[in-house]
């Protein structure tokens, strides 16, 4: 068991969650609400540097989160800051924006295969909800298809159905189907109204909680790219978590399949607060129609942190880097528990990996190791994909390893060999 | 006429303009798209500083629009930047929020009159969204009255009725009544059902673009929360414009009337990105109920900034700083128009005035008046109301004052007096 001292650390943290119990509902709220994980997680955070964080309490770990997937080069990138800075130093939020904005979507137009154009907000929901807006602009069409389970933002349209203060009008016009399964988006198709489907929305890789991550066919983003070309539909890739660490053409360049719409966040910037809707020409009319705005979304200091990001990332092949990283910690993972007897899947691309325990269908156990993780020095998530980022180097990933492997001992004492 | 060569002024902005045609919808979008207002209004920026913001072309300018609305101590305040800029260089976006989210929600709950608990997102629409997605949690009730005309934001509830992208169920569990018009309000709750209203909500004063503003008449706000408490909806006051302008404790307090929910954005953090949900305690655990997050929801050094900015507002009395220097600016205006013998209302509170030529219903008279107006460096908005920052000093209101003369004076030559 560890060594740790879980008073030591548990001071800082217990007195802010404390103070925030009286003051924020529930103490904390979002994916950032560390009540259901174990006690070992700290829930407040001091600092960051490349792959490393600090909690409140100042222990060291090492970061298989990376912010839920906004830090791509590690944190506090020396040119993503300076460039945000700079930017700063001028002057961020102004009456306008400035020519930054005009250069990022020129870059993200020129290096995504399928984008024309681009439009900058500031959440992940922001640039899925802007995809469906347009696209009920652009096709004059309602519905909306998603695969049940994937998560697109906390707008109503994309909200968990039942959720509290969900209405029984919030999904009147959102149908689901099943993530790789053709057959059951024609379902859809036919129960929404073949006139009548506005887009469907799909995550390149079906990354959602409580699951291992599982590829998309081949032959299901091609043939969900000729439903949509058959009824008029936009296609919309949620590119919200993958966006950067896959492939930056788009994470579909790789099965020969192009969206209409693109949803970019989270790693845009390095941790700077971004998001971007990419379109294609044919729907370059329905954006111009729509009324979509934010008080922040012209802010220059993100767009120059997205355009050192970018250049930073392309200057080191940075989505190699994290592929090559990412792989050695799969495979040192799937060691490390069958050294111990454990039996493991690890799934999804190297880049953004995920573990689970067989026969660990309420993953308890993997909430168990999570914390053991944590109480070690690695911050990985039990439920939730993990990402890699680019300052993971092969010291880091085998430190990590090694750190682990504790806690895969610890659950090997607790509950056994397989 | 203007003296200054448009030619000269004109190169920068026109190429970004070209430029961004081809890689954003329409060449930009939202409220800071300059092409509804005269070609001599600049669309690109390159800087910002205390009161004055300069075009991507060098020329100075006066900034009364302040962003619009989230420059409250002028741009680049230096202790403000600097308490972000050192929270950056700690962590920004980490796997938990630092401890600066719980100051903050202390400060808001101790400052705001009516608030138990905070929640913090990054657009205006966040909040006042989260407020109604909690009241429908907290009473189980479907139905969202809004005032016709007023602006909550770009999500479906609150979006304009019939703009490109709305479904005919956008609007749905949205009901319409007119603002300072008690009556109304009640023949909303009947048709809506005085039992299915989850919330009523209101700005501090009536805003609406295309109007002069107009204060919330005392009985109106009373009314309404008299209404609210009897059908148990929440009122959810939407201070995302007015907020930390008016009143620290929120822009109600004035009439005495404490809304359940109050809706935060804009000038929280002095142009950093973040917003806020305030809220008392009868809606805590429907709050603690909703799923709500957003990558950036957390990130610190926007936190860091509010808590400077809040901190530099108060020791400088700001708000009576703005409030003097608007008053001067406001007397100003009409004292220069009434020397051209031009009839105009100059509106609002002294801390977001606005100014409107009689007889000029479509607002063409008031859209050259600003051309002309940013031509000679002072840059206002034609059919939005304008915020005043705490750097407008005597000096720069006397020197706006001069060159909105001249403005004044142009306006004389090309239409003759009233």
């Amino acid at each position: 068991m560890s060594t740790m001292p879980t008073e030591g650390r548990a001071t800082a943290d217990a007195g802010l969650r404390e103070r925030a119990v009286r003051v924020i509902p529930g103490g904390m709220y979002g994916h950032l609400d560390a009540a259901p994980l174990p006690q070992k997680f700290p829930q407040f955070f001091s600092r960051g540097e490349g792959c490393r964080v600090w909690d409140a309490d100042g222990n060291e770990l090492i970061d298989f989160m990376c912010s839920w997937g906004p830090i791509l080069l590690g944190h506090k990138h020396p040119e993503v800051e300076a460039a945000a800075a700079r930017q700063a130093a001028a002057g961020d939020v102004l009456n306008g924006p400035t020519k930054d904005m005009v250069e990022l979507a020129e870059l993200l137009v020129d290096q995504v295969t399928h984008a024309d154009w681009a439009m900058f907000a500031k959440n992940g929901t922001d640039a899925t909800s802007l995809g469906v807006l347009i696209a009920r602009a652009a096709t004059g069409h309602r519905r909306v298809l998603v695969a049940r389970g994937s998560y697109h933002g906390i707008a109503d349209w994309s909200a968990r159905v039942g959720a509290p203060g969900m209405t029984p009008e919030s999904h009147l016009n959102t149908v689901f189907f099943e993530y790789n399964d053709l057959a059951s988006v024609e379902a859809a198709v036919a129960q929404a109204g073949a006139d009548d489907v506005a887009a469907i929305v799909l995550t390149p890789i079906r990354h959602d909680v409580y699951r291992d991550l599982e590829p998309a066919q081949t032959e299901f983003a091609h043939g969900v790219r000729a439903i949509c070309d058959r009824i008029g539909a936009a296609l919309l890739l949620d590119d919200i978590r993958c966006g950067l660490r896959l492939d930056l053409r788009g994470s579909w360049e790789v099965h020969g399949v192009r969206p209409d719409l693109s949803a970019w966040s989270k790693s845009l910037a390095n941790g700077h607060a971004l998001a971007a809707l990419l379109g294609a020409d044919a729907l370059r009319e329905g954006a111009r129609s729509v009324i979509a705005t934010g008080s922040f979304w012209f802010a220059s200091a993100p767009m120059a942190a997205a355009l050192a990001t970018i250049d930073a990332l392309k200057a080191m092949d940075g989505i190699e880097l994290m592929r090559v990283s990412g792989e050695r910690f799969q495979e040192g993972l799937a060691r490390s528990a069958q050294s111990h007897g454990l039996s493991v899947t690890v799934s999804g691309p190297p880049q953004m990996p995920f573990l689970s325990f067989e026969g660990d269908s309420d993953f308890s156990r993997a909430s168990v190791w999570a914390g053991e993780c944590a109480q070690r020095g690695v911050y990985l998530h039990p439920f939730h994909n993990w990402f890699l980022n680019t300052a993971h180097d092969t010291a880091a990933i085998d430190e990590a390893l090694e750190r682990v492997d504790g806690a895969f001992g610890a659950i090997r004492e607790r509950y056994g060999t397989d």
